[in-house]
């Protein structure tokens, strides 16, 4: 019998499910809303009776599956199976996943964060080709990111590795970021950073531009408009563009240098961008990579998009397949 | 019976050797002068005989051995065995290295690069203290490194991983690299390059220094001049050591926030300046580290001096011991 995998991506609105063969084929797909309310307590609950509904449509049973993976914002405690700050889920406080879930299904979990599946997913199905070295960012509302190196999903010390979206690319004059610090990546490249750093650079900027005229109006301004002006060739919205690119390029540059990965995958709402974002990416890239780097590490844009999340946690999976 | 491993550290000018317990205890030690001449074709039949020497002096036969490793310059192909581009033994063409020696000891046979082997090293017997996750860096003519991550060596999709000397911390206005780039962390923390940002920043600089004067003299300066005088509170020195530091430090955030590793390991002559280097480092480092890493990620000096070498390709070898 071939068993069968799932994953779960959970996020603070919805929680997505899919069921996966170990070649990670999704064979279904389904998802709920996510229930936030009286501090997130129904959440595992809610996960554990939507599985067993759906087993019961499907006909299925524990029996026939390796296990169960699950992406989770928050930090994750692997061995212990809980989560701690998931402040979008309302999970202040330490929370049992693993425990309750296997008492209730008697399938074996796991769990990880949510920037780690992701880049388990993309390594796994999407851009990585399965490759045993990956990078992954996903430009989002923040920057998050997760490295696969030597076939290993890399956590570091205190599960901090792949902190993607604080490597420093403005030592000197960088905008104050959520962690503390200054001049992180996330400040300049996540939707609001894009945003961020054409309101100051319109500050300068003395020509025309739609751009600057949209920023001195007080209107509502966007990334995704920044990178359509840019397409237009709007001259102000191409130099944030191009600015942002150089940043990208100098972070996937120390990516490149440190870890020399097959692929760095480029993914999240800024990515939509596509070619446009990513040539000029690959571009600075080229300037700030060792050669041998240069030649062998390929910029790439994700592949799996909302996928991503499921097909990497089912991935975790495979781990009891052992 | 415990059997044994045997590590060498080939280098330009020596050859050094150790016979080791699995537990890394360096039992015997000895080396000989690499003659690089004939195109470095000595190299290896001198190895071969000095191990075979040696181990007729101790009265040791192949059986008791687990493997050999080898650190060595240039590019390593592992599974092949062999090395090419190690210019300094005038091993411009590819050198078969593993098939020689397998078929003249009869002992299993591995190499990796020398800044890899000396990382291990590090991680294993010396500062990384034989955690899963330890970053090395050697400031020396040159700045190599090398990463364990998750327990392994990373090698990268083209073996590129670990080209710490070649991280940018000088993104629009570097020095130029012998890489063909410029702003590399190499050009300005190498031996060389210490002084190259002394005689760069001395020509900006108008107060009272001896290492003004030194260099204006037309004296030959060395990074230990540079470190000295900083020591004994010369201005100028002081601000060539902390510019010095901040790209050292700017690195070591870039390492951290990708990494996580329970320790960066700076190792190397220039890193003699110790304690006085160390602390300014590790100020930058909290500077630009995200807060989780900077509170777990060490930044510390390198314990093993010269042996780190053979330590770490002893410990190569114990990949036979499966």
């Amino acid at each position: 019998m071939n068993k069968k995998l799932i994953g779960i991506d959970l996020g603070g609105t919805t929680a997505k499910f899919a069921i996966l063969t170990t070649d990670g084929e999704i064979q279904q797909r389904w998802s709920i809303p996510t229930n936030i309310n009286d501090q997130g307590a129904h959440i595992v609950p809610d996960i554990i009776n939507s599985i067993r509904h759906r087993l019961g449509l499907y006909n299925m049973t524990a029996k026939e599956f390796i296990g169960i993976g699950m992406g989770t914002p928050g930090t994750v405690d692997r061995d212990a199976g809980t989560v701690i700050g998931a402040y979008n889920l309302n999970w202040n406080d330490l929370q049992q996943i693993k425990a309750p879930i296997e008492d209730a299904l008697g399938i074996p979990f796991t769990l990880d964060n949510d920037a780690n599946v992701a880049a388990l997913g993309e390594q796994w199905k999407g851009a990585g080709e399965s490759s045993e070295d990956v990078a992954f960012m996903t430009l989002g509302t923040g920057v998050g990111g997760g490295i696969i190196a030597s076939g290993n999903l890399i956590h570091g010390v205190s599960g901090a590795a792949g902190e993607i979206g604080h490597i420093n690319v403005e030592p000197t004059n960088g905008f104050q970021c959520t962690c503390g610090r200054k001049g992180c990546l996330e400040t300049v490249a996540s939707a609001t950073g894009v945003v961020r750093l054409a309101r100051t650079m319109s500050e300068e900027y003395a020509g025309e531009s739609e751009l600057k005229f949209m920023i001195d109006d007080g209107q509502e301004v966007s990334s995704k408009d920044v990178f359509d002006l840019a397409k237009a060739n709007d001259h102000f919205a191409l130099s944030v563009v191009d600015k942002v690119c150089y940043y990208l390029g100098l972070a996937c540059g120390h990516l490149g240098n440190i870890l020399n990965p097959s692929s760095i995958v480029i993914g999240g709402g800024v990515s939509a961008a596509g070619d446009f974002l990513l040539e000029r990416v690959d571009n600075y890239f080229s300037q700030f990579a060792y050669p041998q780097v240069a030649e062998t590490t390929g910029i790439k844009l994700a592949k799996l998009g909302n996928e991503a999340g499921v097909i990497g946690a089912a991935s975790l999976a495979l781990s009891f397949n052992k």
